[in-house]
């Protein structure tokens, strides 16, 4: 199993690659040293990928494999790849990163909200009437009537963050010294909003924001090298 | 270290034990095996314990030892005990038992205002004037504005259940088949609202009221023995 692995990858314009849950698995194949390219595929392209049949992204193809959803190729990626390093360390390592995968996906719904008009301005026109019609079928309401709450929703998305922050006032990373899976589930979110919005999520001096830096600064900088906010 | 702990233990009317923070090492205890009494103490007795200068419960006694807070007593616990089960696991374990520490903790606040007027009917008189200025100062309501809210606000607090919801629907307990220190973290929450309050906190087919069964079980049913409500 040494093919080398295709991720389709959300693109906006300027080549920026936004997607929170491709990062996760751009930083897991990072992570692991696995070879791999990856795809820009807009969302109206994602129902022709792989022969049909997909909704979302990312995917990736592996060999024959095909596999869909960010927590199941991460779980893929650590069966097939065994002596590469591990994302999610001994038990009850795995548990627990499903455990945060859950937690920090239960605030996507909030961050989308916040920066739904901001992402808008900066997917490719093909992709408008789909993103518009989409969200604010699942906000309810206009993506203009989002943004004129921005900043009243900022506080509470940031205090939801809180759990994260506290213990990253104590380490580098959430497990410890050095990164695993749980530390890209976090920062997935912040790239989100840095690649798409000028709002910055997190303020200056937040233990979030330089695990973020810790994070960018990750494989070569890996994360810095599509076009971005500087917040 | 085998001096027996002592526990200083939250207590209300009928001896009703419903510190969650009290049960997060009351079953700390019992999973490391470790000998141990407990001490009921009201809010307005603990000013007075080990000397003085405590301001909330849990504090044990262990020989010439003091600690307070239960994360404080985890550790404590732990780090003194290595020959008895251990309450986190191999690393990340301990890390991430800290993540779901900071976690659970988030919602307590929440959980308060929805039962703080079941709370104060079930302290002791003594305590009632403490309980009664210090909670309403932390709330910035009094306690039958908050229970006048009880049900409008049960279902957000369901709702911010929902990434430990989706661990126990694959799962027994959160780290897997067996209990460990997390399983205490969101058990405490339970038991607190079980014990001072008729409100379920969750539905009786929620994953985590079977999760709270099975709590109530370890352990030779030693929850179970507090007096409590029957949801």
């Amino acid at each position: 199993m040494t093919a080398r692995v295709l991720l389709y990858d959300l693109v906006g314009t300027q080549d920026r690659r936004f997607s929170p849950n491709c990062w996760k698995t751009r930083m897991a194949l990072a992570h692991k040293g696995l070879e791999h390219e990856t795809r820009a595929t807009r969302f109206t392209e994602i129902a022709a990928i792989c022969g049909g049949g997909q909704r979302s992204v990312p995917v990736i193809e592996h060999g024959t494999e095909v596999v869909r959803d960010s927590w199941q190729i991460a779980e893929y990626l650590e069966n097939t790849f065994p002596d590469t390093p591990s994302l999610f360390g001994p038990d009850p390592g795995h548990q627990f990163a499903y455990f945060f995968e859950r937690w920090s996906v239960s605030l996507y719904l909030d961050v989308m909200q916040l920066i739904v008009k901001d992402i808008y301005d900066h997917v490719t026109p093909e992709d408008h009437d789909h993103f518009r019609s989409t969200r604010e079928r699942i906000l309810g309401e206009t993506l203009e009537d989002s943004h004129a709450l921005q900043q009243r929703r900022l506080q509470p998305m940031r205090d939801a963050l809180k759990p994260a922050r506290q213990v990253l006032q104590r380490q580098s990373f959430l497990a410890g010294d050095a990164p695993s899976y749980p530390d890209y589930q976090l920062f997935a979110i912040l790239q989100w909003v840095r690649v798409m919005s000028p709002l910055p999520l997190v303020e200056q001096d937040d233990p979030i924001r330089a695990h973020m830096e810790r994070c960018l600064d990750l494989f070569d900088g890996l994360a810095r090298q599509t076009p971005a906010f500087d917040w």
